[in-house]
Formats: structure tokens, C-alpha cells, sequence
């Protein structure tokens, strides 16, 4: 029997205030008006800008909410005139919308899209500016234009990336934030050429991710650098070739590689969301024409800086969100991409899950001791 | 009779130390050694690296010195080796090397050169690590590798751009520094393209040409900002096409400039040397891809700051040095577009005299009621 335009009680994970651990209730989905798009969600991971929300240190932060925006799952059903998707097709919702007519899509010059983001950043659809969650009547807000953390949600259809249905929806999963963001952050923003030298702080899974990227893209040096040098076995396997733990040196990072790389590296990335990290990535990077990403998203409030010399002498600094990707365009080539065996996935899944685990999931990733967990929804 | 190979006495004006008013004085200047060029100058301009030095903001500015390095000549002599120029070339020397050998000059990503830094930073000759210049044996050191502010100066051959002899040296003394660097930010560094909406901060002699670069690469809106309103006449016939006085507004200048080109402009510089003003820079860049250029110099020791989301969400932060033009290679490319009228630069000489008056065009500098002063060292 069809659920199309039937409201869905179903199980998901509530944020009902920041840092209160989540809880699992049932749930109203309302059905998909125009251009939106209902999904069951299979498979959803956590990523740190879910934690950094529920911790409270989003500003814009509004609870209750459902977090979540690293999953897959199929079309359950489409509302008025959406015609890309349907029922049935796999897809991967997108934090990034791409809606293709906005001045942002049609720029060239960004993946960034201004078309829902009114109403995703309000924790709301924008039809009517209201939510499609309840509970017995409650509101429930959306999280990132995506909360997956249902097995249930509705998105707009401007975000949502419809992908290969033989890809498995409990690896694919991750190509909804973390990997695409390292990848893209080499591959988009930096544009690592052959024979670069690299150096990326933090080796979680964006951080992994952009060794990956720049194996590919021919790096010759890629010196990952980490507080926790538990961390630097496994980045081997994604493309490190040397690594640097800024506790077992004197000097100042930025000094250190300087030094071992005869005036800095050509392209830094910060994926530590730290802002004094943010600074040494600038400033080991080579005169006349490192590059520095920032992809970590730091606690609010705090800023970066420099003295300004180090931009005159000739270093860029840059900053990424979901590395430059486009998502309904890109998200599929990825997919294919691994279906390839081009690019790595299920060597960044550390556990998995079912949803009821939830809480243990996020302390896993507060430990450390996880790149990525994925919570099965559904099977 | 040659003076090759003699030491030459001549006027020169002296900083004997900083904050203190120069001091004409005969000063003796040793013949050229080998890869040196020995030039008569005929006329300097005065920039404000002179009077940052002077008034003792540089931290590693070295006295007794003689400043300037906006300044055109003939070459007197040569030393051993040195062929690309001959006595009687007209040159420009430059602060920026070009050696075309060293890891920078042979990246193509910048005109950075390292070849004679490590001693022209010091004050002092790349072949005996000692100054040319000296006062009744007392050393008076080098100042940026050209030391303008004498009758005969020596500077290393990989720093003298030899021009076209019939372009009138009391004109384009200006192509050794400002114009150069704010042309060049807008065509090498920013790369702005046509229909691009730009903001201009500062409009002393770099902001205008910054303005005439813009206007050249077909901006749409020039947007000119300056604390000072009387700046704002004159720059209208440099390309300027709307006026912003922060002082005429209540609201943060980078709010005023988002409402006013819906969302930000696609290109933004500084060319105050205020840290403020460059943040202020940055931030009234679209978001996506707006790209803000750090011109001006800072006093020591102060910072540049902004919240890392600015870049994440696709701004981009630069800075140039001398507008990434390669000295000797470029610079007399612009003595060319200024012979066929493509460049202006009679118009940002606001004041003549001789060197005799220095002191006098450094108040002039500093009152803001000059845009470029020439002095005529032999005319
Ligand atoms: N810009 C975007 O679009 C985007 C997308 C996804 C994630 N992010 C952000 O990227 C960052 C990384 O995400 P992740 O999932 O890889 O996180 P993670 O916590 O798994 O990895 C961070 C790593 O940084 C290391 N680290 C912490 N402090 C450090 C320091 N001072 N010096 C060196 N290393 C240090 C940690 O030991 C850890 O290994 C987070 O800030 C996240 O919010 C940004
Ligand atoms: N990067 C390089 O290679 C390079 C080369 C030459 C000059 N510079 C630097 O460029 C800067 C500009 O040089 P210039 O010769 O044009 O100087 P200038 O003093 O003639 O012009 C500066 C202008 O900025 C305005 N201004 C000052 N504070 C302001 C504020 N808060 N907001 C708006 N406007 C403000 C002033 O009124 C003035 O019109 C200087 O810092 C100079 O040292 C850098
Ligand atoms: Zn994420
Ligand atoms: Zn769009
Ligand atoms: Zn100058
Ligand atoms: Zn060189």
C-alpha cells in the first residue's frame, strides 16, 4: 500500500535541546509538496557538523531538530512537479542544493546555491516556510536542508543527487559530506597539480580524504600532520607519505615544514576546524604561491589571522564547502567513481549501527577512535 | 671623461636615522662589481615605503640609508659580466629581481625573485655583501635594492629594466612602483574580467590605478572608497564610476557595499595599508567567489582577522607585490603602452622639484594633497 500523501509515523532521532543527548521518537512526516521530495532513509553517518550543532556551538542552531546530512536512501514519493526523481530511485540528499537557475549556479564560479537557502537555514521547507516534522504535534525543525536522522525526511527536490541504484546505499552513504569535501577541497578549490607538495592538519576523514585526492592528482609529498599520532598507521593507506606531530617539536609547525620542504609546501588544508591551525596551514605554505584551504569549520565567534605580508609575498588563502562540488551534477559521478574502484569509501567506515545506537556513535566520534560510523535504518 | 671605475662623489639625500628629516650630503659611491650596474639618476618619486621606512615602521629598516625606489636613468658603467645593459641605456631599476633562474623566477607562478634578497634585504651588495654607498668612509646602506635618492646609485643587473630612450625619463620614473602594482593587481593577481563589479580602497596613486586597470579590463562598477572626500574628483577621470565615504554612513562599509551590488562585489583591494580596511575588503566580496587583493603595507606588527565562514563560503583572500609584474621583463612593456597612450601616467605627477626639496615632498606625501611627486635630480 502506497504512503504517497499520507503523513508517515516513523522512528528518528530528535534533538529537543543542544547538548542533551538525542532521542528516539516516533515521528510525523508530512507528505512532499511542491518541489520537495520524500525519502526513506537507509543509511546515514555522523559527521562533526552534526556534534558541533547538537554541542550547542552553532549560533543558528534551532531545536527541536532532526540532524543528519551524510546519508542515502530510495524515493518514496514527489511532490507537485518534481520530475528528475521519482519513487524508487536511489538517492543521496544534498546539504548543497544546485538548482541550476539561481545567480550562484549560473555563476561558474561556485557550487554554492541561493535557491533554498531562506528556508534550509531556518530549519524550514520553502513552499510555506514551515516543517514537515511533528511530533503529536509539536514542530520539529529540518537540519541543513537534509536531517537523515529519520527513517523519513523531506528535501527539497533541488538537493537531492539521484545515483546508480547498484551502488550499495550503506557505503554511498558517505558521499553525502566528508569524502566529496576532502576530494573536491584537492581536486576543485586547490586544483593540486602533478609533483605538489601537500600538507594537511588533521587526519579524520575529510583529512584522509584530501590524501587521497592528492595521491591522484600526483602530489609527490603529502605530510599529514595530527596531535594524535594514533592516527598516522592507517593514513598510509590513503596516500601520506610522511607525517608530523606538532608535540614533538620545538618550533612552530609552520617553521618545521618550511624547513623540510625548502620554503613550504604549495598547498596546505586545514580539516581541524582550529583556527590557530588555520594560521599555521597559511603560513607554511611557499612564498609566491602556496595555497591554503580552510575546510574546518571552527567554533563560533573565533576568527583567523595573519600579518597581512604573508598574503603580499604571494600565499592565497582559500576556504571550501563540500569541496566545490556541484551535488545533483557531481555527487553521481562520484558514485560511479567508486563503483569504479577509483575512489575509496568503505575503507573510511569504521562501524556500524542501528539508529537506536545513536548516542554511542557520537561518542565514538567525540573519541577519536572513528572516521566514520554509518547507522542502518533499514536493514 | 668616463667615469667607469672611478668612485663618483655626489649629492644624495641620507637618512642618517629614523624619524629625522634627510640631509643632503656629497656622498661617495663605489664603482659597480661584477652582475652590478652602476646608474645616473635623473628622477625619483617618492612612494610611501619611503616615508613607512623613514618614519621607522619598518622593523628591519637599516641606517644610515638612502631610500627611494621609484626612479628612472642611464646607466653609467658596468661591472664584470653584466650584458644586457650598457653606459648609456635608459633603465628602471627595480625593487622586484628577475634573475630567470631561481626557483621562483622559473616557477611561472610568480615575480617573486630570490636571487639577491639575502642582501639587498640587508642593505648591502649580492657580490662582496657590502654597500656601494659610503660618506667620507662611513657605510651608508642600500635601501630596497635601488636607492633612488642620489645622483648615482649601483643596484644588481638582475634588477634594471632597460626601456625605450625615447620615453621621457621624468615621466616614467612612476613605473618603478605604484602604478605598476595597482595595474597589475586588477590584470595578473585579481585577473578581473569584463562586465566585474570592483571596490577600491584608497585612492591614492596605487587605488587609481587600480581604477584605470579595471576601467581597462571593462568592470562594470568601480566603486571608490576613501575617508577623504576630496580624493573623489580626480578619480572619476581614472575610471571610478560611484563614490563611498565610510564616514557618510552609519553601517559597517562592507553592509553598504553588499546592498549596494545585491550580494558583494566580485573584486575588492586594499590600498590603504589599514588591517581594518582590509577586512573590511574582504568581506564586501560576494560570496562564492569574490576575491579581495592586499596592496597595502601595514604598519609592523598588526594583523589581518575575519571569521574563517568568509572564506569556507568561497571568498578567496590575495595580496600582490609590485602587481606580480616581472620587472625586468614588464616593465618596459608598460613604457611601451604608456608611448602608445594605452596607460596613463602624467596625470598622477601632482608636484615637480628638486631633490634639494625632499623633506619638503615628504610632508607633501604625508598631507595627502599629493599623488606623486617628482624630483629632478639632473634636469
Ligand atoms: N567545509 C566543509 O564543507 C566541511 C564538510 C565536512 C566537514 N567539515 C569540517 O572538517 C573538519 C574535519 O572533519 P572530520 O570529520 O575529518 O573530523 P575529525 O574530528 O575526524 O578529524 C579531525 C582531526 O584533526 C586532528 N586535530 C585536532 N586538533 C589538531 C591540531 N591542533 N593539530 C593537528 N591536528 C589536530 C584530530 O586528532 C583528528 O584526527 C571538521 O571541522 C568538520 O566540521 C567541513
Ligand atoms: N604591495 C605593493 O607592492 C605596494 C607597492 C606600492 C605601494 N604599496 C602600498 O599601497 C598603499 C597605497 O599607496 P599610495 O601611494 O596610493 O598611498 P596614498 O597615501 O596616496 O593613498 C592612500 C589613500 O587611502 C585613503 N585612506 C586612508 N585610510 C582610509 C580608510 N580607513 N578608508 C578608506 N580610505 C582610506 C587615504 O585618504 C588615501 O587617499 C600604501 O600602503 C603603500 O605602502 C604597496
Ligand atoms: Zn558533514
Ligand atoms: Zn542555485
Ligand atoms: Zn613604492
Ligand atoms: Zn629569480
Amino acid at each position: 500500500m502506497s504512503t504517497a500523501g499520507q503523513v508517515i509515523t516513523c522512528k528518528a532521532a530528535v534533538a529537543w535541546e543542544a547538548k542533551k543527548p538525542l532521542s528516539i521518537e516516533d515521528v510525523q512526516v508530512a507528505p512532499p509538496q511542491a518541489g520537495e521530495v520524500r525519502i526513506k532513509i537507509t543509511h546515514t553517518a555522523l559527521c562533526h557538523t552534526d556534534s558541533y550543532t547538537l554541542d550547542g556551538h552553532d549560533p543558528e542552531g534551532l531545536f527541536p531538530c532532526i540532524l543528519g546530512h551524510e546519508a542515502a536512501g530510495i524515493v518514496e514519493s514527489v511532490g507537485e512537479g518534481v520530475t528528475e526523481v521519482k519513487a524508487g530511485d536511489h538517492v543521496i540528499p544534498c546539504y548543497q542544493a544546485e538548482c541550476r537557475e539561481c545567480k550562484f549556479c549560473l555563476s561558474g564560479k561556485t557550487n554554492l546555491c541561493g535557491k533554498v537557502r531562506s528556508a534550509s537555514g531556518v530549519g524550514v521547507m520553502l513552499n510555506d516556510r514551515k516543517s514537515r516534522f511533528s511530533k503529536d504535534g509539536k514542530v520539529i525543525y529540518h537540519f541543513m536542508g537534509t536531517s537523515t536522522f529519520s527513517e523519513y525526511t523531506v528535501v527539497h527536490a533541488v538537493s537531492v543527487a539521484k545515483v546508480n541504484p547498484e551502488a550499495p546505499l550503506s557505503k554511498i552513504c558517505l558521499l553525502g559530506c566528508g569524502i566529496p569535501t576532502g576530494l573536491g577541497a584537492v581536486w576543485n578549490t586547490a586544483k593540486v597539480e602533478k609533483g605538489a607538495n601537500v600538507a594537511i592538519f588533521g587526519l579524520g576523514t575529510v583529512g584522509l580524504a584530501v590524501a587521497e585526492g592528492a595521491k591522484a592528482a600526483g602530489a609527490a609529498r603529502i605530510i599529514g600532520v595530527d596531535i594524535d599520532p594514533s592516527k598516522f598507521d592507517r593514513a598510509k593507506d590513503f596516500g601520506v607519505t610522511e607525517f608530523l606531530n606538532p608535540k614533538d617539536h620545538q618550533k612552530p609547525t609552520q617553521e618545521v615544514i618550511v624547513e623540510l620542504t625548502d620554503g613550504g609546501v604549495d598547498y596546505s588544508f586545514d580539516c581541524t576546524g582550529n583556527v590557530h591551525v588555520m594560521r599555521t596551514a597559511l603560513e607554511c605554505c611557499h612564498k609566491g604561491w602556496g595555497t591554503s584551504v580552510i575546510i574546518g569549520v571552527a567554533a563560533s565567534g573565533q576568527e583567523i589571522s595573519t600579518r597581512p605580508f604573508q598574503l603580499v609575498t604571494g600565499r592565497v588563502w582559500k576556504g571550501t564547502a563540500f569541496g566545490g562540488f556541484k551535488s545533483r551534477s557531481q555527487v553521481p559521478e562520484l558514485v560511479e567513481k567508486y563503483m569504479k574502484k577509483e575512489i575509496k569509501v568503505d575503507e573510511y567506515i569504521t562501524h556500524n549501527m542501528k539508529l537506536a545506537d545513536i548516542n554511542e556513535a557520537f561518542d565514538l566520534l567525540h573519541s577519536g577512535k572513528c572516521l566514520r560510523c554509518v547507522l542502518h535504518l533499514s536493514d
